[in-house]
């Protein structure tokens, strides 16, 4: 049930046109689902809000290409912005029969097709990333925090096995409103960045390392455990989550 | 906003007593909140008919003495039977304070004081218990679902490494409507007991056992892993829990 | 020894037809294996009574082609009803060469052939799954739980990101006497789903996600360490399993 | 070496009074240390802007209380606010000797002694409790958020189990600028309100529960799995951490 | 049923005395029950042949003194041999009350009264410890090993650090038929040992070490995957169960 | 230096043809380096006696087809008995090239080649397996038994599920000098077993399973903590280990 | 800013050629972001020096052969000589077409270019690994310390289970100074040469092994928890990390 | 049988005072046990050597103030000095009645009476620690190496999080020929300061934190998975062990 369609039942009510029984009858059903139904209808719009125009974010991750497809289909024809994480070429080719216009950036796995303008944030978004490769989780914070509306900077390979690297750029962290670290192996340079500026410092684990990296766990707990304070973690790899955040933090 | 609420309003709609405008204003707050405001007032009884009589089970785990005799106490004053799992001798002498009559069964670590009739079950809740350090578990389990009206039998020290014991006592298996096997160490024993009957059979792992069972965790992924079909499992030293679904089971 | 070659012995005897020290040496050999060598010939139909037609459920996981097939071929020629979980499609490749009606479900990935009636459960068993990706998983659920007599509704993709998806459809949770909730990642669904209703909820942690969801752990020990009472839980990834518990209680 | 300093410097070598010779040792010894020799003097002031008044908090576990006492006093001697984290009864009667007008929260396990005033957050802090045993945690982070300047609203009590507790808060959720959700066992519900709201979620795992908990494994892996976007994660227990973070998102 | 109650029945039957249909009666109990009723009865004897006259040891750990008493007193009743692994100075009190002539070796934490001859093992059984802080695991074996007829020799402090200590003992060695190996920390002593006999090596491991021992399982692991073959492996700290199977071995 | 060397090389010091000083030189060269330089060469025969003829069992996991071929050529060069577990067909197609009469039994992953008659163990070992997917493993274990010069005998697919089928099998677990039990899943069959026996239990966990079996550790922990004494563990799917210390004790 | 600018600088304010005010803005650039914006300039050299010639050492795992050979050429470029580390065969196809005179030694998976002098190390150093399958690793560690300027000696398949092959070897590890052990499964042979030896020991887990080895975890675990003192360890395989060390102990 | 011995007994022979059999049997036992039966009786002298005057350090952890006071007064009666570690203030009080010149450093808690001179090492070992919680660590490293005659410096309290503390004293980093990094909670430092220097840094994790600090866990990951190389690794909190390193190193 729809505001408009609760002013015409009490309009109807009080004309006399529908009887007081028939009218709370409907009005039971509508408590007892409400505000879900009616939610349910105006699912979309409503998380459009939360997410800034990303209704439907999908994980590429553990679906099929076709899957994938059709998933997509269904959120362009809606009007929204497409947004595919996780995404393997044989999905992008998938995706390209029923979204044209839609592109790939493997580099960040990820699938886009903008279709809606988002508010833009009010500062800068940094992605800092200690080693090449953890290149494909910063380009998927990157590409996800762009589609998000937000001005987003990129600082890679400055690890804290060479500090003066990071330290050189100290005044390029001193510009962003929110940072992002991508770090794999001992994932210490968030705690270093963090203990460098006053803004909040997301930091992503990457599976990157070998042996006792544990496909991450090593990273994982350092950054948990950072003796800085100011820094969040988010999942293993998670680059989109962590722009997700951060563009949150930068439409506050 | 109750049923007889909405009545009230509607009628006065009619009535021309209250303008629609104002009666949607009403509605709107309403259908926003609802229903789960109005079940916050409902949540007790609820509750109640959720889990036959039990709307606030205690888990002392972790509360003072204190802050356990006072939410009993508020349990006892709208009239519900108490149940408080993982109870001190401590926690008792708090309860005791407030509630005079609430007993106390060391063996389980329960206190419990029954104020309402459960509707009885529909047959039999055997225990099964691995060994003799499992009791304190298999009591919480056993006292758990008296409480809830069922009938519960008892079966302790049938470990698998003497299996006559166990096959000894087949018929009793047999007369069971639900099974709750708790056992440390390897915790095989729901695999053998499942293998042996045709109803569901609730595992309930505990942390007794030394060295590589290193506190449940050996038990837990046996039973996780068990290759006898009909064997589910709840947490570490979960007798509680147990009892309960086995409770649910036992009165569908 | 069957009941009725026992009647034959004791007759013998009683006709002096059979000398005692004879019928002796026939009854001790008996009593000795008893009733594990008669029960070897009668463990199908023992179990058949066991699993409601399912003496022999056939895990296809670690299993040959060839293996599955020969197995399932003397299953079939018993007339008993098959049922091979975790089958590929080669495995159904070798089956169909041997039991040329089976019926292949990639989605569940199981192979199946239906023989014999079985008695149909109480009620509805409703399988939840949290996302698309679980689909797999509760779909072995839903096929096994059929086969096994029973009425089953799916509800899918109503993780609990969108809890409004699952509290719009909470009349259907109401119907059901059993509830399976399949979730991966963190695994929540299950406590959500068990908040809201007063039957047994099974709930199976699927491999699905990355990083910190750890092949399943992570919504294992969520479902396990779950704050509402009234779950049990399966091993990662078996949906066999939780629908042959479900099964169990749905014929109670 | 200050601004002003080397202004005085620098006029003082145009001027004569001051030969380059030794404007050169002066200065090549800052440029060797710098900025972090003079930044070890000025270390207060620096980290005072980066934490809002909170240059130096101490964490009480793992010092003795005589260690505690003399890092507060040196702090509170320098005119800064005094915090001290996990703090024992102990702690605070030698912390009270040296700093008398101190204040021990022992709901918070906090000393604190507010002696500057902090910018005013933008917005309202909301900390969100699974459940009543999650309090010492929740209050840390609560404690924290007000005495870095942030207007704080608590909301206890509202586990998964019983949706309707948290939903019939809705309207609360959504006047918060950030929310911190404290959740011990499987720890869903940050999943559940990040699904709610469109501000940052930081998630505080809680080494509330028992066996399959882990000491907080369980709802740390769950939190860090979120099926919802929105949520970062601190370390297990880290009240302070999460409040830190909140403080700086809402400041910017 | 036993073997002359047998003859008896089946005499009736043949003499007119016992009608078949009754015979068949008795016998069908039998057949459904047997041998396993009878068993019960005949448990203890049983299980003495199997455990060469211990057919109940009591491990004291998580048992009451009072439990572990009330045991032993039945245990000596029954003319048995005791023996009571993990127990405590409180237990060895509860148990003299009962069982006066009860002896506690306190440094293998193991009270035991000898009641039985037991037929003597065929060789020597070496028990080899690699430090001193081993000797508590290292003495509860041979203990066990001695109350079970074993002859058996000691070699302590012989860790691999220091390898002449332990070649300097080769000839002792060599003179075992079965070697029990206790070590903690690394647990490299089994590897080491095996590679220079050609007897069964029964490795425990224990709890002994710091940091990532991890209270056993780094021994445990060590153990487990010892490149010398002829190594088996039982539960950390578990001297009782090594001596155990080294008897076994040593009567066979 | 061997023996006879030293006979002569004395009997020329006391004939006066070497110098006290030479011969001195000649030894304290012996002195430092032995045994072992002479063990070097003496290896094999030395190993041969230790494995009953098996000097150089070779894991061909983690060895490519030309490594395992060359060793293999070097050993029966020697007149060795040939033995390589975990082998593939491309190690085998490389090894018959080499050694033409090598066989291969791909059920157990096994490479033979029998050169040297070997004494025979004195009773039969069993060799038992939980179901069909642990052949291989359980073949291993034959396979290598069979090559040490054992009677084997083998009793598959008797799970603890199906108790019956074990015990229907009882007698033949008495007649039984030792007892392999291999399985997967939950690992609880050497618990069964071993209760039923008094003879030594060596288990075998194999990475049968799915979920939380964790490619064997819920086998492997179950084993170790087995509630039944007599039981001593190798490494997961170590079947050339159990068998080793199996034929060790069978030729005691 | 260089020592002689700084001079230059003051000496014109002392001149009155440069305003105090302008001086002032150079310096405090300069304060600000010193002494890295030089260390910046200087970054290839200074490492050069710390890592006698091995500026970036380019791990291959995680890299594309593109990034592989684009990063490699750069280094070439430079002068400097040319170390991948864990590279494939495409990976050498890559560099091949940038570098042709790389070599690559794919028993130690390395590419290699030397192009500068190194001053030679001081002593030996030996690299001893347990088993012939943990040779990569070795090798790796080998050519490593080669390129480095070391003397390297290899001692190969020594591992515990025989000892006589490492004892006699004895002279080659005393002639060492600095040993490196690779050892995969249980990882004792670090323990075993530590105690044998005077100087410092560098141990390498391999993850070579199966069942419970874990990957390494075993041989890391040994290995952290050695008896022996005088180890220290590196992460799992790294052979790299392993040589690095070693060659700085050997420079000092 | 020492040298001296040999050179007799090669004498006599050559003399004819002793009999070649006689002679050959004597030299047969010493080829059997040597050079171990000797250097039983020479263990403390060979040990000595290798330990520069530390033949038998004892590890308090695990043994009882009377097993302590026993070894401490065997070493002190050789002449030897005593060094305890991880001792207590009981264990001192004990060995203090046995040596009553011992002295006891409750902040590094270790036992020392040094009795004989060490060899000056040839530089400095700098012992930097990350926080005060770190400082028992440290300085059971620094007393250690102290003992073993080294020159010590600490560097304490200068954690990543500020990075300015670190590198103003950067300075003291170059100046050491090792360094020892002790850090609990992430474990960042020694990858920072192994960028910073060219010499072997020795890091010690240390169990100072709490949650998903794990008791050491995630520092001893963060430092095995270093990207800074150089950076060898010791056990959890094991000061003794990198001091012992550090001290070889040193004396090189």
């Amino acid at each position: 049930m729809t505001p408009s369609e609760l002013t015409t039942l009490l309009t109807r009510v009080a004309a006399g046109t529908l009887a007081p029984a028939d009218a709370e009858r409907a009005l039971l059903g509508t408590l007892r689902d409400a505000p879900f139904e009616n939610l349910g209808f105006a699912r979309v719009d409503h998380h459009r809000a939360f997410r800034q125009g990303f209704p439907e974010v999908i994980l590429g991750l553990g679906k099929t290409p076709g899957q994938i497809a059709t998933i997509a289909a269904g959120i362009v024809a809606r009007g929204s912005t497409l947004l595919v994480t996780r995404a393997s070429a044989d999905a992008f080719d998938a995706v390209k029969r029923v979204v044209p216009d839609a592109q790939f950036h493997p580099d960040a796995r990820i699938i886009a097709f903008k279709q809606q303008d988002v508010s833009p944030g009010k500062g800068q978004i940094l992605v800092i990333a200690a080693g090449t490769s953890d290149l494909p989780v910063a380009e998927e914070a990157c590409r996800t925090a762009e589609l998000m509306g937000n001005d987003v900077e990129r600082l890679y390979d400055v690890g804290v096995a060479g500090l003066h690297r990071l330290l050189g750029e100290r005044h390029r962290l001193e510009q962003a409103r929110v940072i992002i670290v991508v770090a794999g192996m001992e994932g210490a340079l968030p705690s270093v960045v963090a203990g460098l500026v006053a803004v909040p410092v997301i930091a992503v684990p990457t599976s990157i390392g070998y042996g006792a990296s544990f496909g991450g766990i090593a990273a994982l707990l350092g950054m948990l455990t950072s003796c800085a304070s100011g820094v969040s973690v988010v999942n293993i790899d998670n680059g989109f989550g962590a722009a997700n955040i951060a563009s949150l933090i930068n439409h506050l």
